[in-house]
């Protein structure tokens, strides 16, 4: 299979955005949207860092990468429209894993409409998928991390720490309880754009997609909202069978794990009776998990109040995916 | 050096465009467009296949392609805005290096006023560089590869193959004439946007980039416009000093060569004076080379007249990086 037969089988017959011009074919794809602001995000995904095929079929890889910036996009307050994808093809993948992998994306793509508009196809010694989404949002409806204020609520989607408990499971095979549950969590990801359209009516919010573990999104979004955020270890949602694993394993994941690609907000009280209506019209867990007040215009950070009542500064220490880049030799 | 201060360091302070509304530092990027449509494209260069650091410094790796991307929004006659830059990170190169790469597209970029808007950075063991731009076109006026008619001019920018004669002469050091004007059209190549905008007034045009040899490129045109192009090999324009090449090494590099950035158009008749106006009003070489007829329906694709006056098919011959997906096995 040469380029353009690859092109051909992944191409769209139809669009179903209505703002779509030209999609794949020419030089460059054309969208019209004058109504809404446009949003745009790329994030790149690599063989062997980012995922492995030991623990995902191509389907998966294809599915979450895709999943991974739609929750981008859902963190602005976005709705996806479309994706361009750019992928390096090494000779360990065939024909078939390829098309399992696009059809991964083809099926989140779905979930929200969207169309896969461009991209680029080349060789290459390692897999990597490096994908670009566009979405729209109402004018001045974007939700910003800086958006918190003192007085709001914290609030998260779903529960915490899944995804690494599947893929620890997926690597340390054992006897476990709900496998299915938490494999599923790590390969095929919930993502909540659906809800997030639902809050448009709201005045103000702050949102954060907890790609990194919450530990690194609390503070990226007090350190851009110049506030002091605070959660409560004993309220951060987890699942039903999360209380099988260690002590140490459960503090880890949910805080630290990552990839759960859930969402963080925070929101005025007033308007916290607002998005728990909204979770529930869209079958979303929402959790009130803490409050943000103000650091006195300094030491803006994120901090957690354990279960032994005593609150500590929440270090950053998630997944940053870059570690090392050397100085100058 | 961690992401945060990689993209700390490679942050815009201030923005160009009047379009955005958010760029780096959030989830995603967010710009508004209600006048015109808005054209996108993602091009992805890997280390070894596509530029080695042998040929080329990290400052022509990133200033050449981003070129390439600009290339694509030219070719739909789009004006550059912004850009998105992915990156996988290998330990083999340096902060200094990172910072050349970074810098090459900047300077490419301010020449079009464009503003980075967000990326991802990521580790790996091959430097993958993944670039999305985004361009604007007035409305109704993308140029397509699909709207050449019989009848129209054939006309190309520049001049062909110098791209391949200077990566020739990187790789095989010899006494050469304009070494210097050879190198700089491999490592840094002019790209046309400027002299497309000024045609924007034409009411039809069919652009094509060639980045994959002229070759290539005319088969595409004629092929995505259901007609048949005629080229003559004698009107193809070289530069000066591309003649001190063997016979067989100027007939291979100017037309399958590729990596020129160069445009191929085609234009009624009636609008040539206007194209040949404007070209001479942004200092843009155009050529006639050729003219475009009806194929009858059927036989679509690229003919070259050569210098015996014979007639001959011209074969797609260009690269197309990627020949080695394998069959299922």
């Amino acid at each position: 299979m040469d380029e353009f037969a690859l092109i051909d089988s992944i191409k769209q017959q139809t669009y179903k955005q209505p703002s779509i011009i030209k999609g794949v074919g020419d030089d460059a794809a054309i969208f019209r949207q004058s109504a809404q602001d446009i949003v745009t995000a790329v994030d790149t995904f690599v063989e062997d860092v980012h995922f492995t095929r030991s623990t995902m079929d191509p389907f998966h890889i294809g599915y979450r990468s895709l999943a991974a910036n739609i929750s981008d996009l859902a963190a602005m307050g976005a709705d996806p429209a479309f994706y361009l994808v750019s992928i390096v093809i090494p000779q360990s993948w065939n024909e078939n894993e390829l098309n399992g992998l696009y059809q991964g994306m083809r099926d989140m793509g779905n979930a929200y409409n969207m169309d896969l508009i461009g991209g680029d196809t080349v060789s290459g010694k390692v897999l990597t998928l490096s994908i670009t989404v566009i979405g729209y949002v109402p004018r001045d409806k974007a939700r910003y991390r800086s958006m918190a204020k003192p007085g709001d609520i914290v609030f998260v989607t779903g529960t915490f720490g899944d995804s690494a408990a599947g893929l620890f499971m997926l690597n340390h095979p054992d006897e476990y309880t709900d496998e299915a549950y938490f494999y599923r969590k790590h390969r095929m990801p919930a993502i909540h754009a659906d809800f997030v359209s639902e809050l448009e009516f709201l005045p103000r919010l702050a949102l954060n997609d907890i790609s990194d573990g919450i530990a690194n999104e609390a503070n990226e979004l007090a350190e851009a909202s110049h506030v002091s955020l605070t959660i409560y270890e004993d309220k951060l949602p987890v699942s039903t069978h999360f209380h099988q694993f260690t002590e140490d394993q459960q503090f880890k994941w949910k805080l630290f794990g990552g990839e759960d690609f859930e969402l963080m907000g925070t929101v005025p009280a007033s308007g916290w009776e607002d998005v728990k209506q909204m979770a529930a019209s869209t079958q979303t867990q929402v959790t009130d998990i803490g409050y943000v007040e103000s650091s006195g215009n300094s030491d803006h950070g994120a901090f957690l109040i354990g279960r032994n009542q005593i609150k500590k500064r929440l270090e950053k220490k998630g997944y940053t995916h870059l570690k090392q880049v050397k100085k100058n030799e």
